[in-house]
């Protein structure tokens, strides 16, 4: 699409998007300016609105447009609890779950050594800041912190850096439980989560 | 990522591009504003120059800025072919063989009754007015009409009813010749493309 100078511009800002390669972005720009101007419009318009209104809650670090996120102003919640996750998305699949009543903190990355991520690159120390903040009484709130990084290479790493930051506090640091999934049957489970399933027993 | 408001419709207005669900909208929302917020406002910039500069070519029926676009101002090029294609990307992808000097026209979109895609809704009706132009000799430009559209079921019934449209003007109709792609086996090719080749052998 040379000689095009708008277009041109709008398939390559589209490019910045995780996942969208050169000919992905030539075809919503087609999209957009073929078949849906409005919501060309639209998505220009709640791109610069969330960018200028999200920032991170003070309390837990996710995205939020106030000082502090609904969730961790929600006083019915158990403060003793901190259950620690890597993204938004990841708090919400435990928010779905009904289970968890206690707070969140969301790391919003994980360490990734090989893309050079390290605990400054992600909210690692504000989360230390965070298990020590005192309530009105003057002890720390946190009792417990539930390390539900994901499973992966990189999210046990997070989990062991966050576990060994915070040892000697008094504070007890647990695991998500790994295991069979739901509903799976143990002829296609892999090797590693049936070992842990084992071990795990009870 | 209940109770962010700014967020949540992002999330949503992202999913209007082509093969973005929730799951890749929260992905990117997320990249662009954990990671790249500069980006996101060239983005936001980008959409919105372009839903206001491009339009379409007087001539060809692509986008362009101007009024008619810098390859139907080409003087050089040979007005009397005329190589109807489906979008944009289509035509670039001509372009570059650099095997072609005439012009185009861009029907933007194809025939497809399933989807409610009628004769209307693509460019059609100002093709045939393309075609029937007159030079400022008197005479039709056009000697040739070339029909690049896909060889998929929805390009071969549009090239169909362009032909039906076409006939009686005098106007020589031809169609891209079908056959063995370039450096392939005849064992991996398929029979559809095998007896096309024979056919149009030559």
């Amino acid at each position: 699409m040379a000689n095009h100078h708008a277009l041109e511009t709008l398939v390559q800002a589209l490019r910045v998007l995780p996942g969208v390669g050169v000919k992905s972005a030539q075809r919503m720009a087609f999209h957009l300016l073929q078949h849906d101007r409005a919501a060309a419009q639209r998505l220009s318009a709640a791109l610069l609105h969330a960018v200028n209104r999200v920032g991170h809650c003070q309390c837990c670090n996710t995205f939020t447009e106030e000082a502090v996120c609904p969730t961790c102003s929600d006083t019915r919640r158990d403060r003793a609890l901190l259950c620690v996750v890597e993204t938004p998305a990841d708090q919400d699949a435990l928010e779905r779950t009904g289970a968890y009543q206690g707070l969140f903190f969301v790391l919003m990355g994980k360490l990734s050594p090989l893309d050079g991520v390290g605990p400054k690159d992600i909210g690692i120390k504000a989360l230390f800041d965070r298990v020590d903040a005192l309530a009105p009484d003057g002890q720390t709130e946190v009792r417990e912190v539930i390390l539900a990084t994901n499973f992966t290479a990189e999210g046990e790493t997070t989990a062991h850096v966050i576990t060994q930051g915070l040892k000697d506090r008094g504070i007890r640091i647990t695991r998500l439980a790994r295991g069979v999934p739901v509903g799976s049957e143990l002829e296609y489970v892999d090797l590693g989560t049936i070992a842990h399933a084992l071990v795990d027993r009870r």
